[in-house]
């Protein structure tokens, strides 16, 4: 089968043996592959590590917001499904030791690739109206219902959403989906304030015209409320700017991946008496829930899609992604070839 | 009146006018008052101030944690109480504008001195029964109460205490009226574990000899259970170990009082989906059920003292305090002169 594999630091397109499922386990095609932040993040990892000497290089094929296809059944499955049915899954291979993540280790290769093996158990079927490149949104958008679930709101919360990449609308998506009033939304770039506002955000903030703040604290001042934070950016710096201009008593939610080190000021946390959860991931009824949001039109979905790529342009759309204006969510058709197409929502 | 006054950055003790209470306000004797963590900070942060050139010295009277009784009432009082009652009450005076801190703003002096005035409406009545220096206790006891329940406990917890300074031994006090089970503490100095055991801790650990963590996962392998952990010393780096080193999902109360700018790795807490919930102060409420708490006997308040002292020998007391080996709790009687006297719990 053709793959997009990670091959000291590039991405390469190259033929790899086809996988045979194992016990409990299903042969997919992959129909559509949603790029996400994380793995602009991995790939620029494998990248760096690529670069120290004698280093050896395994290959990687990412991919973990797929929809797929049932190919064959492997051993002891219990073929509830039919060969044909199109599928979604949280992305997690059971194994005898446990579990892994499919598309972020290279024990469980992901969606860049023509087939993949998925657990049977996991297997969710995507109704008949539903895209696929809609279903490949299902795993970005049960981050965001995990993230507004944790953050156990009453309703009567005002939310500022800071960074309106593909995690930031999911976060959206979600409040809209728990009927929160006033959605506050932040990011610097006009695609995404834009994406922003078709996914439902109230108001949109431009942080280099003010802080994102201000306007929150003006709805404050007309009618007190409880304030949650979504920090959907993951860059350093930000909680310390979060924590000197919250007001007090905010819930800070963090569903932004920052991998570097990030420094702040204590004290201003303790005196506003602010907490801060942390969120990763979500349980797999939070995946259902954001299958069947997606499938019953809950969710506007289009403002996500930017753009279609083939197999041997993904090396490009990792290039135009790391530019919020151009692009939000790139959808992979791993079944054929082709440069990047826009897609207008 | 006397009073131990900060002024150019040394305790010295001298003179005041003795204060007229105003409108709602009543002038009291100031009988017990406990010397606060925070009372050495603000202290070492008035004498760096002390030490710019050109910076004006206001005096500055400390003490918020107070066992005082009625001596005269100002006008517009209601004289519920006696005068000779003794009271305690949250250290807040209010104003026209709102409230001042007492004890933590030059505009509210505290007990460090013979005389003060308080707002009738806060005063609670203290017992008979109740000691003057065990009423002192109140207010380091609100903040482990309000620390505790701002952790939402639900009764099954595993509870981490980080740091058996006044705080600690309040939050464990606290965990044990909300009959937590498993408590264990942690704390560098020998005596302040002995002090916690004494509180009630189940298990104290000694952080020189291994992770305090080690034995919270030994007890998870034992029976899994939500973990929570208070954080009660408020030191640079102790948030990345806490994060790097505590089970997932954790809840991370912290009450330590850092001033200085602190780094960690997000990218841990957000693997882990940790919480962190600061927490400052208490309610009003919490101040009454911690008085009523130390009044019923449900609180074993005597390990937390070490040691009395005079107007005359709170400079002494500071430095004493300093190491955790030979103080916890001192108790200032104003109405006297003495040098530090130590109390065996």
């Amino acid at each position: 089968m053709r793959a997009s594999i990670i091959r000291n630091g590039e991405f390469v397109v190259d033929q790899l043996a086809k996988p045979e499922p194992g016990s409990g386990q299903v042969l997919v095609r992959n129909l559509a592959c949603g790029i996400c932040g994380s793995d602009l993040h991995l790939f620029s990892m494998l990248k760096g590590a690529a670069q120290q000497p004698d280093m050896p290089s395994t290959d990687f094929v990412l991919g973990h917001e797929y929809c797929s296809e049932i190919v064959a059944f492997g051993p002891d499955t219990q073929q509830q499904l039919a060969v044909g049915q199109r599928v979604c899954s949280i992305p997690f291979l059971k194994t005898k030791e446990g579990q892994d993540g499919i598309g972020v280790t290279p024990q469980a290769p992901g969606a860049y690739a023509e087939y993949m093996i998925l657990s049977e158990e996991y297997l969710l079927p995507v109704p008949d109206h539903l895209s696929s490149e809609a279903a490949a949104l299902t795993e970005p958008l049960a981050v965001g219902i995990h993230a507004v679930n944790k953050a156990n709101l009453k309703g009567d919360e005002i939310a500022l959403v800071i960074g309106c990449g593909p995690i930031g609308l999911a976060v959206i998506a979600a409040l809209k989906m728990r009927e929160i009033k006033t959605v506050l939304a932040s990011d610097l770039s006009p695609n995404r304030r834009e994406r922003a506002t078709m996914v439902g955000a109230t108001e949109v903030i431009n942080p280099d015209e003010g802080s994102a703040f201000e306007p929150l604290n003006q709805r404050l001042d007309e009618k007190p409320a409880p304030t949650v934070i979504f920090e959907c950016v993951g860059a350093v710096g930000l909680l310390q700017q979060i924590c000197a201009e919250t007001p007090a008593h905010s819930r800070i939610v963090i569903a932004g991946l920052c991998t570097a080190e990030d420094s702040f000021m204590p004290i201003e946390a303790l005196r506003k008496e602010l907490s801060i959860q942390y969120v990763f991931y979500y349980e797999a009824p939070e995946f259902e829930q954001a299958l069947n949001a997606l499938a019953d039109g809950t969710i506007s979905w289009k403002p996500w899609l930017s753009g279609k790529v083939g197999l041997d342009g993904i090396a490009d759309a990792f290039d135009l992604l790391k530019d919020p204006e151009s692009h939000a969510k790139i959808i992979i058709e791993p079944w054929r070839d082709g440069a990047v197409e826009p897609i207008s929502s």
